[in-house]
């Protein structure tokens, strides 16, 4: 198997990362590269909904990926399996990623010609949610596991989310997981948040999920 | 029921937390008083664990809870329900408590005739590991669904904990987690952490843990 790039990124020394984060936004946009935020607490099955992502949707488009972690490269090797485009990026410690660091890591991956760009966000439901990286959508994974309250206890990750995710459907019979529940909790946070059930494990849903991000990218690039 | 206190924390202001936390663990020694910090994943069982832990040890300690959340009050309400005496703290979006945070926290549960003081820290293998809290120990909870690869993406929490509670084994079936990788991962970043396999939903494994949480406050209070 070839190596994976492994790259150090480092934090921001600009003090105001919302503007970093639009500009990088606006530039995405005239390049026609769509940048996505996938978030969630560590092993909610981030790495799994991608697999399942990029193989449902790399006929479509060029994938490049970024996985996020203070340590290791495990992700990144398994990403490198699907065939897509992938980089590790190291944060130096660091619990979430700016829009400085985003944009280290895009440099990093050679993003010239990927038509969607992932980013794997560092496993944590409070800090990634306060920085914007500069993505045209964020995205959130949820997993049964982890129980119908996480809405009440993490708001801000729960408001910024275009999409929440439910993972881990097939052992919904063996957790007290409330799914009307939940979905209350999240539209109370973000009425807004479409709300797709999964199990990146099985594909169920995945087709859901994969129909949205299409017509995302899609009209992104089409507006550029 | 009776209504659950809320105390709304701020982060310190002094620079030096190491200090803060050195002063905080010897005064609390001069105390009698054992603080016990416990970290996890955002629902890996913290809660429940405490409710079994409180269950087991409640007749021969004096038991005082925080409950550190970013916002709701449901952990505290389901830990009021144990008879422990229990204060919900929010930390005002901060995804970590420091010492300074963890006193006022102190302060507002009253501790004066508490002998074991919890702290149910916010959930997150990050944050949290990055600052001494004053606490006499640190336990983390890892809990099956997350996988067996924690130690490797999140080496400080691990390398920092005394314990680390491997919890929901009940569902070992129903997941690819390889409890054999996963005490060699956990080794690799911390030689002399104990490891314990528990379900706090059944009660499997609390009383080796709560065994030796007994055996760590008689020892801390006998050196007062």
């Amino acid at each position: 198997m070839k190596e994976v790039r492994v790259l150090e990124i480092k934090q921001s020394v600009f003090a105001d990362n919302d503007k970093q984060a639009a500009d990088l936004r606006q530039e995405l946009k005239q390049k026609g590269i769509f940048l996505l935020n996938l978030m969630s607490s560590p092993g909610a099955g981030k790495t799994t909904t991608l697999m399942r992502t990029i193989e449902a949707m790399r006929d479509t488009f060029k994938i490049g990926v970024m996985e996020a972690d203070i340590d290791s490269d495990v992700d990144a090797r398994t990403i490198q399996k699907s065939g897509a485009k992938v980089i590790q990026l190291h944060t130096g410690g660091m619990c979430h990623l700016d829009a400085e660091m985003t944009r280290q890591g895009l440099d990093g991956l050679k993003v010239e010609d990927v038509e969607l760009a992932i980013l794997e966000n560092v496993g944590n439901l409070v800090c990634p949610a306060e920085f914007d990286t500069g993505a045209s959508k964020n995205v959130m994974i949820l997993s049964v596991p982890e129980g119908h309250d996480k809405p009440l206890k993490y708001p801000l990750m729960f408001s910024i989310c275009d999409v929440v995710l439910i993972n881990k459907i097939d052992v919904l019979p063996y957790f007290d997981f409330d799914m009307d529940k939940c979905r209350e909790y999240i539209l109370m946070r973000n009425p807004n948040a479409k709300i797709i059930p999964i199990c990146a494990k099985t594909g169920e849903g995945i087709s859901e999920w994969t129909k949205w991000l299409a017509e995302e990218v899609k009209s992104w690039r089409a507006a550029e």
